[in-house]
């Protein structure tokens, strides 16, 4: 394999593994120092992956929660990004093999963040949607259109149910909030859209298999949560499993025993980590690398993993932290720290310690729950909370001032302006997309 | 082949094939008056196509320039929208097959406007790029980073001068507001993203076939916008036309007889009308389809075509009307109350007269040429006219607020914002792209 071309430099070299927030963050705290920063992802963008579901359901568009890695790093003269996908770390020669060379480093940080986990359910994996990448929202966005046009056509009842039917497996954040806003199209867009269809005949089903919606929150949050989402007439079906779903119905087992006629079946049951070949000694049933509380490798001292693909095992935390950005954004700072402690050989490295902010989750217009330390907020102040705690998070003063006009402009006229099937959805049958996801592990980021 | 549900009403169908300026238009003429209309587009969005070369350029996000179809009409109860594609015109019954079903109609509208015309170059067909559709233009977007990246992966000369270089064929509007907006990303976006690679070696190249730019436009102002494109370094050669391209290497003849290498040609020489299968006797070898002053096709008196697809030849148009937005509006505007008064059978046809109301195309910052009437202007007092032009012409306030907001933010920090590559650009093989062409016939609109 031919060596990547990037400038030798006389300082350490740090080869980095993923543009999220926690790749990022470490970057940005080693702003000009002296190391070389390698920093691979597959795409040529940072992508703001809370709204996800906002650009799935044509609130939003891509070009808004997306934002060039080159961008934000063009006053770093340190900072060399490669635009590519890793292969295999070999760990023992200090190397990288990417589909584009191979690349030495001095210290290898992984932060290939996580993907979707189908838990074995084959069927639900080929036939169902899921919403890890921009990419996949706009599948979603595009399906869902596609689906509402083609139950204009059919004069079978049993097939437009299912082509107007939704089904969201799993209650945590992203599932709550995407019914949320499927909830809110049902009622105020949709109707306007296809006068020809009975919208009021659209189900859409939320269903987790645990006893409650948003674990990460208050009792009293989560059953807030449900009220705002019966209100905009989802049904929530709590201990309840999804167990199979071949492309038309949905069958679950637990309160909820039934089969469910659907085709738009969306999976954010769960997630794992987004694995990578040659640090398997560390990998963890969840595909987490597991890491000491430095996010160092046991095995090798100069490799480390921080963000959602880590797992720390730690007191308070024995089942590894939650895959959120703030524990990423957290432990690539510290990591930044401890990397330059190493560097100048400069005393002991800092174990990491999560400060829990808080959690947040908007189910539709003025309908949100928030709870920062112990205040806990409901209704239309949480709405407000969530909003400006989310622009605030973007990257880019253009991408802050895009979702705020659309966010206006939803509030004022119960809008959302990007129903566009800008690049029609087409469905790959399951044999394809199993190939597929044999080779994912050949292709993570 | 199984009917279209649409209600059946006491009243005339008109079927309009095609969301484009001159549907639209027509529609918006003919709402809620005694016709049943039944608009079909293959997308499910109206293109302001003016704008495409800013997608193409990083300047604004697709959905700025798309506006959802059924968000047109929410408030039109006289309109049926189906998503589908045409594939033959039944003109002695009365009906149009499609992809979703047959439909009988009282009175049919083409509308389907023009797509690329590359004049036979097979080779060039096979390798260049266009710029017609939403996707085209997000593909160029894509094609045009992904080269960059794979720029800096390559130690040979040539073929990073292939993957650096790009040539515009056609000095048309598009081709001259394209060629500029990539002299815009050369001097002030790539070198900033590209520290590596040396940015002064990229080249431009506008070719044209004829003696000068902007043929729609004054002597003074094509001149003047040569002096705009070189200032921004583009490479401006007249009188030379592009006989092949291999995916590598450009080839030219006439003034400018030479080789140039690149991966990046973006062909807007022509375009033609973009036809449909049973109105072949009036197709004339633009691909237009002829009709008479009131827009009629000769055969048959039910029978219109509006916009790019018309042939219309007059007196100061004896090759017929420009293919631009003005006449498809104007042609839409008065089809309509021609309509009308068949309807009704109420009066003598009134015939179509162009008003031609001006012509403008933007180089860049501050750099525009502008002619309305007999008023002439050029510089930055004409790019304002271009932009409040171009911004009060886009539908929806929506999509106003987010173009304001992209242009505002480019002005202020010579930026482009959006230079993402979302899917990644995939170049088939030239055989793939043959048999796709060949399909083309069976897929218009």
């Amino acid at each position: 394999m031919e060596k990547i071309d990037v400038p030798q430099l006389n300082v350490p070299r740090i080869v980095i593994i993923g543009a999220g927030f926690a790749g990022i963050q470490l970057i940005k705290r080693l702003k000009n120092k002296d190391v070389q920063i390698v920093l691979f992802d597959r795409n040529n963008y940072h992508t703001f992956q809370p709204l996800l579901y906002q650009v799935a359901t044509a609130g939003l568009e891509p070009d808004a929660i997306s934002f060039p890695v080159r961008k934000i790093f063009k006053k770093y003269k340190n900072v060399f990004f490669r635009m590519g996908t890793v292969q295999r770390v070999v760990a023992e020669e200090n190397k990288i093999l990417t589909d584009i060379g191979e690349l030495d480093y001095d210290y290898l940080v992984v932060a290939t963040g996580s993907r979707t986990n189908f838990f074995g359910l084959d069927d639900v994996q080929a036939n169902s949607m899921s919403m890890k990448t921009v990419a996949q929202s706009l599948d979603l966005r595009s399906a869902m259109l596609q689906n509402f046009e083609q139950a204009l056509l059919t004069k079978n009842l049993e097939e437009r149910e299912k082509l107007m039917n939704f089904v969201i497996v799993g209650g945590g954040p992203t599932g709550v909030e995407l019914a949320g806003a499927l909830g809110e199209l049902k009622n105020h867009i949709l109707p306007l859209d296809y006068p020809e269809l009975d919208v009021r005949r659209m189900q859409i089903h939320l269903i987790e298999a645990s006893s409650r919606l948003l674990p990460a929150l208050s009792k009293k949050s989560s059953e807030k949560s449900i009220g705002y989402l019966k209100e905009l007439g989802v049904n929530v079906w709590t201990n309840t499993a999804v167990i199979n779903f071949d492309g038309e119905v949905v069958v679950t087992k637990g309160e909820k025993s039934s089969q469910i006629l659907s085709k738009n079946v969306i999976w954010s049951a769960g997630v794992e980590g987004n694995p990578i070949k040659g640090v398997d000694d560390a990998m963890q049933p969840s595909k987490r690398i597991k890491v000491n509380e430095f996010n160092q490798l046991e095995e090798f001292e100069n490799v480390f993993a921080i963000g959602d693909i880590a797992f720390m095992p730690q007191k308070d935390f024995p089942r590894g932290h939650p895959m959120v950005a703030p524990v990423a954004i957290q432990q690539g700072n510290l990591l930044a720290k401890n990397i330059i402690k190493l560097v100048n050989k400069d005393g002991k490295l800092k174990p990491f310690k999560y400060r829990d902010k808080g959690s947040m989750a908007t189910i539709g217009k003025n309908r949100a729950v928030v709870e920062i330390g112990k205040m806990k907020y409901q209704g239309a102040f949480a709405w407000f909370v969530w909003m400006f705690v989310h622009i605030m998070s973007l990257v880019g003063m253009r991408n802050k001032a895009v979702v705020l006009i659309n966010w206006t402009w939803n509030y004022i006229n119960y809008d959302r302006g990007n129903r566009l099937i800008i690049r029609k959805h087409k469905r790959v049958d399951s044999s394809r997309q199993q190939s597929e996801k044999l080779n994912d592990l050949d292709e993570i980021i």
